[in-house]
């Protein structure tokens, strides 16, 4: 997606090798613009598929996926963070590892928000390792709900999160797949533009 | 507005004498079209007023806040929520005190994000005893931003954050009023629709 990548090129500060940093209009600050253009996006790649409900995670997740929801006309559906739950009646939960904090959260969603035969397209902000989605992912078949897709706005392509639910045959698409950020420059997975 | 105080009837539910319980549309789930709509109606509420920036909380009040900021063309930045800082380098922070958690949080928005002469309206899915409102006022009035106006979602018309507010000056549209919630019945302050 030319628009994204172009505002990550202008907006995006590459922190390390490793850490790219949008808080200008995705993490922090918010451009409702650019969210309506990602959400039209995420309608298109995954038009073929059947959605009846989008799930995501807080914080940084809500907005591209509200901004998809409104246009497919499905209920969205965020995840929530806890250190560890102690209470989990009701709710359906996975254990993430982040990486970056070296630290294990639970995520969880109430079972009564994802039901059996249900047709969900994951949307996430980044992915990098891989372990938030697949928690949502994990999530969603705990329910016995299909994962239709898995959509992200920012996928660091040098890191696995990408090809490990590509080779568990999920249809992951990243609007921006980034291949490098070294010296504090952007590079960009050569590809494609999406065809129509 | 009509459709969401008929949308708290028919799929809120009143767990107390002070707990309105919303996850269906607002809080863990979200309904984008009702989203849409709320944006909508704070744009008509503050249309007199000058608006450069909208600023909320996550992370319920993320949907409505990017979909007012979507008609309003202006960014959305939401405060992050911390049981307490270390880091505060570049960060305005401000305390709030949760009653129904009985503890005190820090919330807090980078300082790049609220500058001088910035005109922001504050949007929050809820209002009681208008903790979080005031600790977001609080943020904008150190940045030396002025505070056009305040929407809010849900306001627990029984508590006192309201007039609070209202008492100081500000401009607080709340788009359902709840009188009381005795005996798990919703019952809304009776008010004239906002005039065109």
């Amino acid at each position: 997606m030319e628009s994204l990548k172009q505002k990550i090129l202008d907006e995006g500060l590459a922190l390390s090798e490793t850490v790219l940093k949008v808080d200008n209009f995705l993490n922090h600050q918010i451009d409702p613009q650019l969210m309506q253009e990602i959400g039209k996006e995420f309608v298109r790649r995954f038009r073929h598929k059947k959605i009846t409900k989008i799930v995501t995670i807080e914080s940084s997740g809500i907005a591209p996926a509200v901004m998809a929801g409104l246009m497919l006309d499905v209920p969205v559906v965020f995840a929530r963070k806890k250190k560890s739950l102690t209470l989990t009646e009701g709710l359906i939960t996975a254990s993430v590892y982040s990486f970056t904090k070296q630290e294990t959260n639970d995520i969880s969603i109430a079972e009564k928000f994802l039901t059996e035969g249900e047709h969900v397209l994951i949307i996430d902000d980044f992915l990098a390792n891989g372990q938030a989605a697949l928690g949502l992912i994990d999530i969603v078949e705990q329910a016995n709900a299909t994962v239709s897709g898995v959509g992200i706005v920012i996928e660091k392509a040098f890191q696995d999160g990408g090809d490990l639910m590509r080779n568990k045959g999920y249809q992951v698409e990243s609007l921006a797949r980034i291949k490098s950020l070294t010296q504090g420059k952007v590079e960009f997975v050569e590809e494609q533009e999406y065809a129509q």
